[in-house]
């Protein structure tokens, strides 16, 4: 029978010159994260269905990859199923890293030091239709800071300097981080007697740049708001810059009770200032469009955009969130977290020909034995520069050396003859592969 | 409810520090097989499972996970399923790094460059029952080359001097490559007319050291052999040394017959003899007992032993397949693979306390501002040090001075406290965090 090998939808499998570009980038990230002073750490790909469930709602239930076997039997399920999971398979796929260092927070407690700093740099899954720059299989590389208790702010602007930092090793085109504070728009909405209505207002908000402003405001009216607080609501999202700014057109649309927004607004300038004290960063705002579709966060939430591709959407983001562990202990650990989606990202930079994908050749030396005779002498000579951190490559094959030539100019740049007289001298010539020209070998 | 905040059990969840010396484990194999030539690249975790149990016996359908969703419908289910699939799931989580490899190769021949060198570190999946030091999750580190029709013997070398240089980089105690060629035993029992028992017989010695010497005998007898045939048989898998060594042995016990075993014996021989030939490496030894349970070996097999940790069975091995895609392609493409079984390796290791476990702080140096008045002196610190590619954490808690030195020396040997001198005169004192000595800090 025929197979189909081409690897399942929703998934991305790269050749070799591509994977070293994503390795690349996903080593830039590992390195600032840790520079940042994140531990890394790896929890299983595979949870308990009870835990990944334990919050969400039937959304994310029917996203979830559950795992079966064809052997289980009832004898090894677990018997504790609460009402919600029943009647769904016992393990499955982490569809996230927040969940399962949640549970590895929780369990581990006693042996980590708080604030502790986590990073995660590896796939999850989600059973999304597959779809253009969608992915069911996705490397995501997140930090963050676990308080006990307490956490203060400056963590906040810890995570978001730490993603700014890692996105700048990619030498991308101008970016800008979009920051705002959660508590702003619930004193804003309560403000105007419109509390009830915060969730579907901030959906509102949180879809704004993908439609028209008409569709916007059909959608605000549609909510059964008068047309002052139609208004009032659209000259808020569209508040942005610096604080300063914010501030004043705040005062301008609220007057007196501009002082209800007070605790948002005052964590809003700790986290801005202190991220403006950083040396290398110019490119924060203060954007109220920015509201994050995902309820878990109570206070900074940010994005980041490119500023000439802003249809790819936000390539990097997250924010702070009150209590991780509020669904598996009674212990409070408030924490701050960013993640970058480096799938998705990889996708959108290749395919807007932003990456670096200057030909760059994996090995850095083949040799070319031209008869068995000439295999230890190979041997040796690998060994050497290989001892010198060097990548080489000895070609076995017996083709014919214009055959070997060009598939040594495919993984490198450089190739090594090695016949009789190279043997016995132990001298040796590198030929680089594009310009024809040689020069000798010098080791150490 | 009171949830199990444990992971899955088969699964490994490691503490930072713990976590620190598995990561360098896995960037010394990373970095090893980078120096000989291999390219890395990354198959999905998820695979059809037609692809999985292509060429699979009723055994590994057992150990497969198989994925489900809860909104599936017979809409999205594949239609060209095999006779022995059709009652599975459409998708699975892979087993081993080779099926995908064979997949990926013959999906991507086109873009690739033969002999092609792969390699491969990440988690397979394997739904064994649980037990101590075996695991359903697990990292396994392979290296492949896979040619074109055909693929010389050098390449076999090849993989095991690179199998051997990764682990030479942990600093194991010492450790002996055991290596034959399965043509050997199938020419020797073709001798002895006994072809038709190869399974039963390779099966009885692969298992003949974790056995006692009557098990196998007894099991060679329950076979129907005559005593001359038991005992050839066992002397046979005894044979064991460098290759003189071996070739005598099986002339005395062949005579005139020998010749039939010469073709396995002329591979092997080429094999060890240019593995003698790399300058570090001694500890190769010819051993009959080594077949591999796996069916797919045809030639050259390896496997890897701590000579005073026997009973942990082999650390790394591999061995020669004539047709990785033979399940999927018309096209031949011969293969030699090795690979570390890092997970299982990690976990004997830190059982036999054979780990370097030295107390290593991930964080070089711990900022300790002693007030919000401090911040911007300490984020223009940490972004200097940073830039010198140290890891930085700064402690923006309010607590105790003593506490924080506390916190700082389970993850630093250095603190850096910055108060209003240090942030008016830009001069630092490094504490370290053992014995209490300060010594000034030179920046760049």
């Amino acid at each position: 029978m025929k197979f189909n090998t081409s690897p399942i939808s929703g998934t991305q499998e790269l050749l070799p010159a591509e994977q070293s570009v994503f390795d690349r980038l996903k080593t830039q990230i590992a390195n600032t994260y840790k520079r940042y002073g994140f531990l890394n750490i790896e929890t299983p790909i595979i949870e308990r269905t009870e835990i990944l469930l334990a919050k969400a709602g039937g959304d994310t239930e029917k996203q979830i990859y559950f795992l079966t076997k064809t052997a289980e039997t009832s004898k090894t399920a677990e018997t504790n199923k609460t009402a919600e999971t029943k009647d769904l398979p016992d393990q499955a796929l982490r569809f996230d890293h927040t969940v399962p260092l949640a549970r590895y927070v929780v369990e581990h407690n006693q042996s980590l030091s708080f604030p502790f700093h986590a990073s995660q740099i590896n796939r999850n899954y989600r059973g999304e239709r597959p779809q253009r720059g969608r992915f069911r299989e996705l490397y995501q590389c997140d930090i963050d800071v676990i308080g006990r208790d307490h956490l203060p702010l400056a963590y906040d602007a810890k995570v978001i300097a730490c993603i700014h930092d890692a996105l700048q090793t990619f030498n991308l085109p101008p970016l800008t981080i979009r920051i705002s504070n959660r508590k702003i728009l619930a004193s804003f909405l309560e403000t105007l007697n419109l509390s009830e209505k915060l969730p579907e207002i901030s959906s509102i908000i949180d879809h704004a740049e993908k439609v028209s402003p008409e569709k916007t405001q059909h959608a605000l009216e549609s909510l059964t708001l008068s047309p002052a607080q139609v208004e009032q609501i659209t000259t808020f999202m569209h508040i942005k810059g610096a604080y300063e700014t914010v501030e004043q057109n705040l005062k301008n649309l609220l007057n007196d009770q501009f002082e209800n927004l007070k605790t948002g607004l005052s964590e809003l300038k700790t986290v801005f200032d202190l991220l403006n004290k950083k040396p290398n960063i110019s490119n924060i705002e203060i954007d109220f469009m920015i509201i994050r579709g995902l309820d878990y966060y109570t206070g900074t939430v940010f994005e980041t955009f490119l500023n000439d591709h802003r249809a790819i959407g936000s390539i990097a983001s997250g924010g702070r969130y009150d209590n991780l562990a509020s669904n598996f202990s009674s212990q409070k650990f408030p924490g701050v977290g960013g993640s970058i989606g480096l799938t998705r990202l990889f996708f959108v930079l290749n395919d807007e020909k932003l990456l670096n994908t200057e030909a760059t050749f994996p090995i850095d030396y083949v040799l070319l034995p031209l008869s068995e005779n000439e295999y230890a002498t190979a041997l040796l000579l690998a060994d050497k520069l290989r001892a010198s951190n060097h990548s080489v490559d000895i070609d076995f094959t017996t083709k014919k050396l214009g055959d070997r030539f060009n598939r040594a100019a495919k993984i490198s740049q450089n190739a090594i003859v090695i016949g009789e007289s190279e043997a016995s001298s132990h001298s040796f010539e590198i030929k680089n592969l594009q310009t024809g020209t040689t020069t000798p070998l010098i080791l150490d």
